[in-house]
């Protein structure tokens, strides 16, 4: 069946519509319409090919939310008219420790990406930019009722990004966190640490955000502009999450853990980054890194934000050519307060 | 009291001969004769100022086995006689979190180093390279009698290095352990590993050392000067302490860690390493570091030594300025196995 998408024709190309063909609906297939899907900065990377590689036509798009159109004759776990979701993946081996214990992100035979990727079956896949998508589903989640369907989207990325290592390094009562950058990662990070209990400081270039920042549950704000911030804060925290995709000075953040504290990167620069071994090595410190996180988690962080009442701010657009290119050239200029969502239901409807 | 010793004149200078003060006893202080003191590599970059500052003359040393030869009033732990050992450092508050854990090695107020340091009545610090030594009973641990004292010294800061970490990232039964660098501490590092019941690899340059690293209990042994040694050991290892203290290739080395894998670093390069943050993000992997140990994580390591028939392979050699520099000389060219032990018996006894 044909689907109205955006795609990028070849590397570094403006966006364009075109119409892309999914398959038939397998056993353990949904076939969901979308109704919303969110750009992830991860999407212009790869569109202009910054992490190598590449497949195109590439129809961009892992933050899809939508209603179930119909369902394989061996789907168990949903029936047409559910609210879902779809992320960062849509195939694993489902057999390795890693599947097994619910961290598709690590499979073994290697997890398939929602575009980007080949299926193992040799198919490439095409991401959320779209009317439309078939999914098997085992790599669908369940969108809680109290979660406004457009806010929703960012959270199957940015939202489980963020979530995972926050409990994977135990953010909590007591623990003292820091979210390195407020953007569409930071702000749902903020919002995140602070309803898991922990005390959390938002460390920003941006002295703007201050203000959301504090609204969204931060205790404190510093610019990191300011020398003086680095200073002030030396051996703060237990645990920071940064999500900066550009370099930053390393060395100047681990300063600011306490002994046996965590830097865990979760945006990717392009370039290396570099560190001083004094650092870690004089107060146990770590420099980790975390990728996305698995299906079963990526539930429970839903069920998480409709009890909390978190949510992404977001902006709205229209599911065209023009308007996605000059979002996609506003979150390169970190212009967005804090993710910019497609009105998915704005495609040609034929 | 007078004790002959070796001192470092002034920044980079050889050692020479050289007649020391030491304190007399406070209450809480035992007077110890050094039988044997290790030489370690930070001995030399401290000597020749690679760390910045240093406080001269210095006199080295931080890895002292001796007997106690007089006791403060106040002494509750020790008695004239007893074989004991001093490691990395002298003194602590004794008051922060982390003394109170065992941790001297965190202390808030700053824990005071063996040598190279101003101790918090703004004396300086004397180390091992001398006849004696006073030491606050705090900081001196018992070597156990199985342990042969020459043998015993170089496990003050090369044997604790190594230890804490293993312990810390909890090497044992079901571990995959790499050990990167078989010198002092590696050699030593290999040992534990494999008490502690993990399955041990070393991976080295010198292939020269593969028949000494079974031999102390590693199961399999990989020249890393050979390319294919990390394609094969891809994603083979849960933790991987790196003894090295020049710079490496830190990205291949983190390719050979597992999902959740940490790369320790317990030795100290001059300049920065540089990463890249994908193989951190893509298996949530872990940069660390580790700092010696607390003084009674020490006394563990000692008795665990014990306990499984521990030592490091050492050369003693004689307490005067021209058979350390040539040792000196020696272990700055890893022409050495595995460590240099200075018998503090052969300094002129008057």
């Amino acid at each position: 069946m044909k689907a109205h998408s955006l795609c990028i024709p070849s590397t570094g190309a403006p966006l364009e519509h075109t119409v892309i063909e999914r398959r038939g609906l397998r056993e353990e297939d949904l076939l969901i319409d979308i109704q919303y899907s969110g750009i992830c900065h991860s999407d212009i990377h790869q569109g202009k090919g910054d992490w190598g590689g590449g497949i195109f036509p590439m129809v961009p798009g892992h933050e899809i939310v939508g209603t179930v159109a119909a369902v394989g004759t061996g789907v168990t776990k949903f029936s047409v008219g559910d609210r879902v979701g779809v992320g960062c993946f849509v195939n694993s081996c489902g057999e390795c420790k890693y599947c097994l214990a619910g961290e598709e992100q690590f499979c073994q035979k290697g997890v398939v990406f929602t575009y980007n990727a080949m299926d193992y079956d040799g198919a490439p896949t095409y991401g959320g930019y779209s009317q439309s998508i078939v999914v098997t589903e085992r790599f669908v989640v369940r969108i809680p009722d109290r979660l406004s369907p457009d806010a929703a989207a960012p959270l199957l990325c940015a939202g489980i990004t963020t979530y995972s290592p926050l409990k994977h390094w135990h953010a909590g009562p007591g623990k003292k966190v820091a979210i390195v950058g407020m953007g569409g990662l930071g702000h749902l990070a903020v919002q995140f640490a602070r309803a898991m209990g922990a005390e959390v400081t938002v460390l920003s270039q941006s002295a703007s955000k201050q203000e959301e920042a504090l609204q969204l549950g931060a205790r404190s704000f510093y610019s990191t502009r300011n020398e003086e911030t680095f200073s002030k804060l030396a051996g703060a925290f237990d645990l920071m999450i940064n999500t900066v995709s550009a370099n930053i000075d390393i060395n100047a953040y681990l300063s600011l853990l306490s002994v046996d504290g965590t830097l865990v990167n979760v945006g990717l620069p392009v370039n290396p980054d570099s560190y001083h071994a004094f650092p870690l090595i004089m107060s146990r410190r770590s420099i980790s890194g975390s990728f996305v996180g698995g299906i079963r988690e990526t539930q429970e962080m839903l069920d998480f934000c409709a009890e909390h009442g978190i949510a992404p701010m977001i902006e709205v657009i229209g599911a065209n050519a023009e308007e996605v290119q000059q979002a996609w050239t506003r979150v390169e200029q970190a212009d967005v307060r804090y993710r910019f969502v497609i009105d998915t239901s704005t495609f040609p409807q034929e």
